[in-house]
């Protein structure tokens, strides 16, 4: 492969094929603090192993395959997420670069602010992109399967709630008479968890943070503040839970006389995977004799930022009871292998279909 | 009257009767911060009031009457509480006054720790002991009545729990997977309120500290920890509700799969007012037209020291929407003409029927 740096700092090889088009392969490698050793960095790696398969045996296919190591996927330095990926699809503004701390950031590896938006890649360029990455969740453990194909990169939807009660002292105020916020926000929670478990597998909701104010042991609580994160493959199922959710907190709070201010702070549509390309990928994991489980990503990967420029396929790898962001993130040598030797699959059947 | 402050700081003033022994009226001077006018404040300027009015009409009653204005009772400023009253009845020891800052304070009223204790009261001086407070909840006010005969200082027990579930990714953890402690603790919250209401009216139970953790939106919380609070007037209401409570948590969390250590940290008796104190208070209030409702009190006072060395006797104000700690807190000026009436009408039965 020939190596370059692009204009926004991410790391790509080619590898040259007869024709000009590339198959893109990417993922990150920058972390979470005290993260794991494969969330990104695998998928990196994964790909230069099928390029570096391909030159072992002289292999030219009639498309280049480029290997992306994206930075900034996590967002865990700068109030930012994906700036690399999104420079190289061409989906970021100039407004979104004006972060603090970018402009030093960039000038430490001979980069600027003015031409970062140049890593803009043609999508008539890109025959695709595809990305391995660990699930990140126990799905794929709980089937006992390796590997999975995604689907879509769920849509999302965060809430902030507060709920108003009426502190007191918790000697002195019978039951009968309290307006506790906390015990609303707990059967708020239960119905989160009851409309969640409610749809398909798909669809996760979850209460993550949670504020009981004043807190003091000895006071009833009087306000209670906690995020609802929805997240479905489709709008069509995460709506209706979303509604669901808000028509339950509300009924609840007007139940108990509680006060209840319910704030949406942001809605990601799905960025769906490409059907032609999640056949292939299928075919491919088959072809291995691997059963071709389909799932949902819940988590954001860069993938979702090449969803609508060129057609995007995305393989999840099994990782040990679920975890994820910390050190005891676990991927096993085997099932990197069988998630190497399917994307090699994927490549060949896109290479035997391909016309231009 | 004559007034003194004792060896531990408590401002006492002495109106004489015939005979040697004291009726001591007591309530506390000190204060939280960001208060209100009357908790604590009230019972002393009522007591100052009885003495008064006897004085106005040259009564002299066959003991005499001790009002007791006393500091630290709410454990604002030292990481100890009730310091003064302690003092006065002898149930402290010189080991709890060695606490950071006092001296000083001590040392600015021209007092120190080594006659602190000799504030003690030889309980044969005493009669008796007689508070009124303000309620600083909301029976009274929900039962639309001004005044209240205390049964009993409740008895307290208070618990640290800490679930322990898997901190998981939000959107990549499966509802059907997941192993989350806020949606337990939620159940947990809920059993505790459950069990509170199920009980007598002085029964109370209170989760008012929760933390979440992690504690982000996008994280399913690994860890929740909260604190329990269970009172009741007698220890045969509070230890079933309080084992009821450790039973249905135990059963949430083993249902769940969820980590669960509850720790005990602290069981306080409960300080029963005196049988014929709490008759004779009666008497009083239905002899100026008031219904003597009865009532347990969830909050600690100055009497629950008393309660093991003299007859004890408290007489709780209505207090509006049971506010208190708070400026909002407030008290009716009819309400305080009553409770001083009660007391003036307690005063004369004890007179009547004293015997030496």
């Amino acid at each position: 492969m020939t190596a370059r740096i692009d204009p926004a700092g991410t790391l790509v090889g080619r590898y040259e094929g007869t024709g000009s088009r590339a198959l893109l392969i990417g993922s990150h490698i920058d972390s979470v603090r005290d993260a794991g050793r494969y969330d990104g960095p695998l998928g990196v790696m994964l790909g230069i192993e099928c390029a570096s398969a391909l030159h072992r045996v002289g292999r030219r296919l009639p498309f280049a395959i480029e290997v992306a190591a994206f930075g900034d996927e996590e967002g865990s330095r700068f109030p930012a997420a994906m700036l690399c990926s999104r420079a190289m699809a061409g989906t970021i503004e100039a407004r979104a670069l004006e972060v603090a701390g970018l402009d030093e950031a960039l000038a430490g590896w001979g980069l600027n602010r003015a031409s970062f938006l140049s890593a803009r890649r043609d999508p008539a360029d890109l025959i695709g992109y595809l990305e391995a990455h660990i699930e990140q969740g126990p799905v794929l453990e709980a089937d006992g399967l390796a590997l999975g194909v995604v689907t879509a990169i769920a849509a999302q939807k965060r809430y902030a709630v507060t709920l108003t009660g009426i502190a007191g002292h918790a000697g002195t105020n019978s039951m009968a008479l309290r307006k506790d916020a906390l015990t609303a926000a707990a059967e708020a929670v239960l119905a989160v968890e009851r409309i969640g478990r409610s749809g398909p597998p798909d669809l996760v909701a979850t209460v993550g943070r949670m504020e009981v104010l004043p807190g003091a042991p000895n006071v009833v609580p009087g306000d209670v503040r906690f995020s609802i994160d929805v997240r479905a493959g489709t709008i069509a199922v995460r709506d209706p839970a979303a509604e669901a959710i808000y028509a339950a907190i509300t009924e609840i709070t007007k139940a108990r006389g509680i006060g209840c201010d319910i704030r949406q702070l942001y809605d990601l549509p799905p960025a769906p995977c490409d059907r032609g390309m999640m056949d292939r990928l299928e075919k491919a994991m088959i072809s291995i004799g691997q059963p071709a489980r389909r799932l949902v990503s819940g988590a954001g990967h860069d993938a979702m930022i090449f969803a609508g420029i060129t057609p995007m396929a995305m393989l999840f790898l099994r990782c040990r009871d679920g975890i994820s962001h910390n050190p005891a993130e676990s991927v096993t040598a085997e099932d990197a292998e069988l998630a190497f030797q399917a994307m090699l699959a994927f490549i060949e059947t896109l290479a035997e279909d391909f016309d231009g």
